[in-house]
């Protein structure tokens, strides 16, 4: 069976990633999400397992000094990681993985991995962005600018992305996902075991010359 | 509109190349393909500016000497070649352009211009290769070999590609190419320019710092 391919989103909040990421996995099965290691407790309705491993602080810094997450990074107090056994086991069964990660640990993980697919998603345009911040209603203006600001800050990484996906519609975005990451599969240099197989079944024909 | 893209398809004679194309362009109408240039004489049924434009020696050597055509080669005593004016004024609709060409035409073109996708074609095996040229029952041993030895050389280049493309099934060969392409359009190296416009547009929430 063929591994699967580590592909990362990351993009400004309220880009609509965890939407699409969502509808990515429900349409195909070939996906598998990641689900990241926290050391916040769990909100009402969460459950380890599925939408975090819950870690106590020492757990958290001892998987770290094991190596076992692939990056992690630490905000308003409380760490975040993704694991890598978690990951590795989905990818040995042929999922294709999603990890929906932030700057600093795309880029990160990009050093480490360089076969992994990193791209950047945002809303068609400002002004849509700034709307969609505002329309979902649970923020006060205060985080609202200070997620703004972040984007000025976030938009400068762009180029340093391999795909820009645009979400002006929810369906087309899924879909344009799935061709990228499915597309990448055939690359070049992900098939080189491939072309040597062919390139060595092919040379019978040059006998006799 | 969005200026299409140059996609060059090689591959070992027999790899179905021409099929997978005429299923592409049938199916979807963002498709041009490239309609070649050649010094041949029109078989019975061949229009001219169909399947073909075809060119007496002295006209063909003007457009070489014009700088008219993309790449040129020549096979059997016949030239043959891409002509440029019908390529751009296709990417200038908005249309991804497909090229069939050989080899050493998709390398000169790839170098000439580094933003052209190449895709190689190729049957699931060596021994499928082998069966479709004798199935097309059109050739004697002598030519099927020659070409079998051709594509032994053939092969040894498949890593300048940037995609391998094998032809299991016609369908879901033709669902691959288009998905290679439509993906290439979303790369951020196509989209510089919306990056930059996005980065301009969201400078105004950096105010009031």
């Amino acid at each position: 069976m063929e591994k699967g391919i580590i592909t990362i989103l990351s993009g400004f909040s309220g880009a609509g990633k965890g939407t699409i990421v969502k509808k990515l996995v429900e349409k195909y099965d070939n996906y598998a999400l990641s689900i990241s290691a926290t050391t916040r407790k769990p909100r009402a309705g969460e459950e380890n397992g599925r939408e975090y491993f819950f870690k106590t602080v020492e757990e958290f810094e001892q998987m770290i000094e094991n190596n076992e997450l692939i990056e992690y990074a630490s905000y308003v107090n409380n760490y975040y990681g993704t694991p890598r056994d978690y990951v590795e086991s989905q990818l040995l069964q042929g999922k294709d993985v999603i990890l929906e990660i932030e700057l600093q640990g795309a880029m990160k993980v990009k050093e480490q991995n360089p076969e992994v697919v990193l791209i950047f998603v945002t809303p068609p345009s400002a002004d849509e962005l700034k709307n969609r911040l505002i329309g979902r209603g649970t923020e006060d203006m205060d985080t609202i600018n200070a997620r703004l600001k972040r984007a000025v800050y976030e938009s400068e990484f762009m180029d340093r992305y391999d795909y820009l996906l645009i979400n002006d519609d929810l369906e087309t975005c899924v879909e344009k996902l799935h061709s990228i990451i499915q597309s990448e599969h055939y690359s070049v240099k992900r098939n080189i075991e491939r072309i040597n197989s062919i390139r060595e079944d092919i040379k019978i024909f040059s006998e006799g010359e």
